[in-house]
């Protein structure tokens, strides 16, 4: 399988982790969940991340997982591990245990106690260090999820100049300075001050999905659970129709803002995957959301609605 | 003029504040604003919020900013005053002040300091008896403009219980519980816990306003620079048409989504209003984002789409 | 070995983690440090805290260390090990296997998305869900440690009242309430509204040892490299000479201040303890500070100034 | 009154704000608390900071205030005034005023908002702007009382290569890189990287003060209720007497250290200055702390051995 580089582009999907109603990792809905995944059209996945409860997996349940994952893909897609941990020791184990298993490359988010510009980069320097010359990774920058550490455009520079192991951005810094982040790191490739890395779109969690790939965005990386939406805009967009991706941006829309509220989009997530028979139970481990008959009700409205429209719009 | 009540509804719209191209207040971009808000069908007005570029205006030019607005309305509506301010002496001379000019009431978040839920209790005690029991406020709840200060639901139900001038919740509280807080403190209402307090819908900016109206909110205290989108999914949800709320918040969805970035949304909106001739510049003090020229193109693609939808909706 | 219970008292001090200037783990070092504070004369031993560098350590190094602890202490003092973990699931790993090693009980501090009283209170419910009825658990309040988090008295109340095995509070609100909470809690344990838990001050550190004591503290729970002093500050207020107490805390006050700096005071303890003889190297895991000339000359200058105050006090 | 400049040296005492029982603001107790400063030998008065309760004051209260200091004094020493505001215009009018009425400078923190290098200089770059190139300033590093803000040593030597205006640092990053960052500026200054500015002591509140004088900073900008200390610390420095200085250093710690506390000081520091005669009321505006019966007797005990101690020194 070959490593990830700076020329990945498509679609990553951000994988949810499937528990049995009891709790325990559900290896059966794993393998469901990656086809269902596949069928969608994606280029890519990115196991272990925010949204995959990877806190909540004991370290053998993560490589149990990322094996299990590993072998369903068999080498069609690449698949990127998120391997931020509170510390460097268990990052560099995590990370080696799953390149070894075939992972095209990992993940890695700023330290929380990051807080200032040279912080930022003194902990991406650390972490390429840790992880070695042979694991390419993408840098996520996503304040919401990691304490509010900021990497503004100065770091990010910093980092895609020093680490030649650094291939990719994960674009995700919302509500902050978003869409122009994204350009000015586009802008810097393209001037020669940085060489020019992969971009993957996830800013509000792919609520500004067209936009992103106006601005150079390769792709998104993100965890919408209609994945064929996201494959479709991205296709549209390469082929030069601006308008048709905003269409079917639009569609889905309302239902994939409920479903990037923080607290409660997990829930929501599961939910539509458990709909579209993807998964065999909704349950989330501790600590976690749980959908109220109130939510139930709005998410099936937004879906009736979504599939009128999706009809409508041939 | 009626001071505001717990029985205060429909769109509170949440004003900005015009500057000419030097920098100046811009008096009659005010009237002219006003006029514009007014004639959108608005119920009420909120000035000095967060997105009013309150902290910018010096104690006198905050003053003249009001005792204009309220000229301009001639008490055809009500006017709020937010009035949050570092300390309890500058909170309660502005609140005096434009309390003595004819606001209808005031809006007060929580202290930057505020950590826990008695802290976060005492605060708004100390607010309420700083403002008097002859000025009536709107809780507001929005930790992302308020150093990320929580007020969980059983803050806001000591509040209501204990504090009879504060009639009205600004719900904001996203990312964050969202919805679920909402059905909380409507619960806590119905069942006698609390007095039933407006609850007026800003969650996410105003991106979940349907599903806001339907878990009981009594209307929107937010900032789009399209209200007749407000008002009208407002009325459309009170005359039961639920699916028509949607179908003209779907619409604007895109547009509003775009105005809602925390960075750059203020520099939209003042676009926005340019365009649509309610305002003569689109200056904004320092600090302040400023439109590039890609974000421009997005947001002109934006309105186009939006208009054309619009049609078809009819 | 007997468990962890609400009568533990005196010096529980948190160790460090000695690394050969390789930066492996040095476990004769360990050896030779466990003696050394065994000589000082403490009461308990807590270890992988976060001046123990815990988060550096693989999962295999942790019980590796534990262990080495677990068998040279042969059960002459208790030995407490900090479980604080990203996620549920590697806190239960952890602490199984160290309970079974022999470990007296374990330490948790809250999880860093804690932001209200009921998500703190819940946390430690959940902590103590996984941690298991045969596992006592000391309470880690210490916020600048713990991202922020605020376990104020309401919540340490409703932790004590409802989790039985919650049976210990690490008192380290600093800079906060400080005292007046530890007055607090003995307060609410003295009107029977909670059991009387143990409490061991460590509040700055230790900088407040001999007021702490007067409130009711039972101890000291914190890692100056000067055992000694708190074990002689312990004694003599337990003996009644208060003022005994002091004196000997005001000796060492200045190095001991110097060495609770936040950022450089593990570099400085570990300089401390490798002048003293009790470890091979003061190698520190990245990422961690390092002491420069200007800092040696400056704990070299308190060194021989506490040697002469000591030498006056007698 | 000649204005500050890079070569201010000395004791610059931060000044509480005494109230009367009643609230008001105590103009008697202030000029009996300016004579009392005076009679010290400080070199300088800081107004209007922190712990003077500046944002308690209403606008037309700070202005009395000052004025009154500033009379008191009549030109013996300089007078700087904090007029860290929420936004500009309140800061550009609060320092026109004090510089009006005859204040030496005034003392600028970093805006809450601040999270990026860029920001954090951006912030200062605008703030000078504001005050005009005729007001200049002190940088005032202090994260604690700034909501966290951060001013690393890079941002530091921006400001001071860019804004001729800035002119002197308060140097209180603590918990932080403290000492180092000293260290790092003096540096910068001995190299010719900036300007040699005015660096003034304050970490911790002044608890590290002989290590700051040995460090480079050429005095105090703080404020124990015994400025004697400092005034005499500073003195035995400067006179080449370093183990004086630590001497007497050492004899305030205790109480120095007791007076730090973040949460409980500034009522500390009324309850001393009120038995030292300096005002005529402990009264603090709310939100503020309130002794208990524990923490007077903490203080008085104190304050005994300080008397013992320093008889004791001679």
């Amino acid at each position: 399988m070959p490593k990830l580089d700076e020329g990945a582009k498509g679609v990553y999907l951000i994988t949810v982790t499937p528990f049995r109603d009891d709790g325990a990792l559900d290896l059966d809905s794993l393998d469901r969940l990656t086809d269902f995944y596949l069928g969608c059209g994606v280029t890519g996945l990115t196991v272990l991340g925010v949204m995959g409860e990877a806190p909540k997996l004991t370290a053998e349940e993560s490589r149990t997982y990322v094996k299990r994952v590993l072998a369903r893909v068999g080498g069609r897609v690449p698949v990127v591990v998120g391997v931020s941990s509170p510390g460097f020791a268990a990052m560099g184990e995590l990370a080696k245990s799953v390149m070894d298993l075939g992972a095209a490359g990992v993940m890695v988010g700023p330290g929380a106690q990051v807080r200032t510009d040279d912080q930022a980069f003194a902990y991406f320097e650390m972490a390429a260090e840790t992880l070695g010359p042979g694991t390419p990774f993408c840098v996520q920058d996503h304040p919401l999820a990691y304490n509010g550490v900021q990497l503004p455009v100065p770091v990010l520079k910093r980092i895609f100049q020093a680490i030649p192991t650094a291939v990719m951005l994960k674009h995700e810094d919302w509500p902050g300075p978003g869409l122009a982040k994204l350009s000015a790191i586009r802008a810097a490739g393209g001037k020669g001050e940085i060489r020019r890395v992969s971009i993957l779109a996830g800013n509000g969690g792919g609520l500004f999905l067209p936009e992103e790939l106006s601005r150079g965005a390769d792709g998104a990386m993100t965890g919408f659970s209609y994945p064929e939406m996201m494959v479709g805009v991205v296709a549209a967009h390469a082929a030069g129709d601006v308008e048709r991706a905003h269409d079917l941006f639009d569609a889905y829309l309302p239902l994939a803002r409920y479903e990037q509220q923080s607290a409660l989009g997990l829930a929501v997530r599961k939910y539509l995957l458990l709909k579209r028979g993807a998964i065999a139970s909704m349950a989330i481990r501790k600590p976690g959301p749980r959908l109220s008959a109130a939510d139930i009700a709005d998410i099936d409205r937004l879906i009736a609605r979504q599939e009128r429209r999706l009809t409508e719009l041939g």
